[in-house]
């Protein structure tokens, strides 16, 4: 049932389907995976994946974004390697999307796997063009797929050890994929299935290159499913909901609620849930990193020295939620992994520099004399009475000698706060132009902005 | 520690760690499996995934098994799609081997993955060769491994919907090609989690395409793992007794017995539990039908009519595991599929052929009178006396109007009587033979059973 149910959704999905809160959700998922893919290109699991599977690569179709060889000529792979290095680098950093009633990360896999699709496709030997509206209707169906699934075994099945992500992500991606390839329902069925029986993603992998693998490899998975199902490949047809289905199987424990959530698609759309990552650090850390710029931005309106002796002197004092200091609490981290894991890191940056980009978890910002310095000044304290997407933040201002708070109802990036274009724009560039540099950024920034509404994905693709 | 005792087992076997009755296993083992995938080659589930998949190929350094082109030239792909279509092909028939006490099938995925790998490696830049000596013992690293990941989550995980043979043989296929690439302690731990977190196979896709593309997959994962370990991808270094690691999140409610069974490595070869199956259906159907291949044996040597006529006369009644019936109580195949669920097909044919190989379950057969006739006249009882693995068939003499028995009290392919090498070559010919001719297939068969004493495995794969 609810695995024709899905196959039918995903066959006749249309742009009419949707109001335009929708595409512009999906344009807005779509750019900022393209930032994180061409953001994350040049960490080493990336070029570790690449050196391991390049004497592997089939006709080079596809696009890995950002990554380019010895004489700066842009690199490629065939369809199914593009999707897996393309997934990986657009998890790497950990500064991707999260729709936040899951904490799936549905690009990584969906976007991934569909865009090495449409490139396979332009440069086939009677190549098919597809249109940014084609684009967007494929993504819409994997990542509606993606959550609905997602939704369904939440949370006993992430609280079993599953990574969602990637779990959920290969079914998606194989819905986006049919639906770009315009399978028939028996055949989307099938891709379904395909897609469903390749469960990647084990919790434990958490702090090694191999969670990055995840959303790549779902991203294959997908991809896989849907070209064996395209001719004839069968599946079992109610894989999701089967007794020994998807859906039972690695639920955990609890029980799935497939119909309830597989039956609101095409009612209510999930991508416009899905949230963007301000900052390239576990999301408990978020509220304090922006009440820090916000911070600054006061200091220097009422222009005050923003130092790093300026900033001691205020002694900062944040109030935050219990789980911030469970899961970033490391004091005095000595490289960029640990920095993600230092809310007083993400904190003494923002107030340095305004920012909590990739390049202030660099490994020589982490060690920079300034940044320790405001990072062993700053007190936080676990308070019940403060929410997840919040904070509290007191200083006292030397001069006056008075003090002073600053408070974050709903950090950046929180569903009551999402991210401005503008900001996705600041966060795209600021990643990008340290593997791009700063032109091409914006070159790169304005193309993928642009790409849901071009008559030929491929060829934006191309010059990215 | 299961990692780490599973890293310490497979980067320090060497041939010199077992008895010659383990090569002897491995050779069996390897032998059985050529003959199924060459066998198994010609199925069209391949040919789709063949079709689908053939635009994706990368350098064709390897051999698909038994796949010819338009000009009867033998066919290749890059390592990743020839351990894919080979692990499909081996395990398409139903055919293969089968380590009795967890019901995996160990050779598809780890014997896919390792020779493609071996050819990989023959067809480098600069290549390296593989002696029949170092193969076998990759592929002991690799079945011992699966199946000390079996056994201990059996039987919770299989009963919660796993496909076990895949579940454990991505991680089997990744200690092999660890072994067979020479991978460090450190990197063989990475390869095991890499695979260990891509767990392929839900038990609702058997009677699908994508039941025989689970040890395709699994043979891919593994492959891909140790590969991206190789080059120092990392992954967790104790991925498989972690927390949320693969034996918790996958054993499906039971408690994982991982230090009991990976303690046991080295002291006792599962491979030698492994056993092959003489017949193309399900093991609960093989007792009978080795009883009336024996039967028509000694109507033979009485010298008396085996035909349709004389076979009905019989009155052939044979008394069962109850588990026969539950399983196979097909009374009238339409097709080679369903004649796999009917004892009843498989008593006639072997009555009738004295055999039941692939050949005696293709459409045309199933639906030949004669066997139509025969097979309507088997009476076959369920009874709770009978063990799993005997059969009791009585009959009635036309000429001296009395009844006699003939009992089979383990049944060929069991454990108590394995099969002989006779048998396995008897096997082997007789699927490979519909798909090369016998000329061939008895060449192959030579090629095949020595594989494991050459000095050169890929001189001989290109060859096969």
């Amino acid at each position: 049932m609810a695995t024709h149910s899905l196959a039918t959704f995903i066959t006749t999905l249309a742009p009419t389907h949707f109001p335009p809160s929708t595409v512009q959700a999906a344009r807005r998922t779509l750019y900022n995976y393209l930032g994180c893919a061409l953001g994350g290109s040049s960490h080493p699991a990336v070029a570790k994946a690449y050196d391991a599977l390049e004497p592997l690569f089939g006709e080079r179709r596809c696009t890995l974004f950002g990554r380019t060889g010895a004489r700066s000529e842009a690199l490629h792979a065939d369809a199914q390697h593009a999707a897996l290095l393309n997934g990986i680098a657009s998890h790497v950093h950990d500064y991707d999307d999260t729709h936040l009633a899951t904490i799936i990360h549905p690009a990584g896999p969906v976007c991934s796997a569909v865009l090495a699709a449409t490139q396979h496709l332009a440069s086939a030997p009677t190549p098919t063009r597809v249109t940014g509206a084609e684009l967007l209707t494929a993504l819409v169906a994997g990542i509606e797929t993606s959550c609905a699934l997602g939704l369904a075994v939440w949370p006993s099945h992430y609280d079993a050890g599953w990574h969602i992500t990637s779990t959920t992500g290969s079914v998606g991606a194989a819905a986006g994929v049919a639906r770009l390839l315009g399978l028939s329902e028996k055949q989307t069925t099938h891709a379904l299935g395909l897609a469903a029986t390749q469960v990647t993603g084990l919790r434990c992998m958490f702090g090694s290159d191999a969670k990055a693998l995840h959303p790549g490899r779902a991203a294959q998975a997908g991809l896989l499913a849907a070209l064996l199902a395209q001719r004839g490949y069968t599946a079992a047809e109610d894989s999701i909901e089967a007794k020994r289905g998807w859906a039972n199987v690695v639920v955990g424990g609890g029980e799935a609620k497939l119909d309830e959530w597989v039956g609101r698609l095409g009612r209510e759309w999930q991508v416009e849930r899905n949230a963007f990552k301000p900052f390239p650090c576990g999301i408990v850390c978020h509220p304090l990193i922006d009440a820090c710029v916000r911070l600054r931005g006061r200091l220097m309106e009422e222009g005050r020295g923003v130092g790093a002796e300026e900033l001691v002197e205020l002694g900062v004092r944040a109030r935050v939620h219990p789980l911030v200091l469970e899961l970033t609490a490391k004091r005095r981290p000595v490289d960029g992994l640990q920095a993600k894991f230092s809310v007083y890191h993400g904190a003494a940056v923002a107030l340095l520099y305004g920012r909590a980009t990739p390049a202030e978890y660099g490994d020589r910002v982490v060690r920079d004399g300034d940044v320790v310095r405001v990072r062993d000044s700053i007190e936080v304290v676990a308070d019940d009475e403060v929410a997840a997407d919040a904070t509290v933040v007191s200083y006292t201002c030397p001069i006056e000698g008075v003090t002073r708070t600053l408070e974050v109802e709903h950090a950046v990036g929180s569903l009551a706060r999402p991210m401005t274009d503008d900001e996705l724009t600041d966060k795209f560039v600021g990643q990008v132009e340290l593997v791009l540099g700063r032109l091409e950024a914006a070159r790169a920034s304005a193309g993928a902005w642009g790409v849901g509404e071009v008559e030929d994905v491929a060829e934006v693709l191309r010059r990215l």
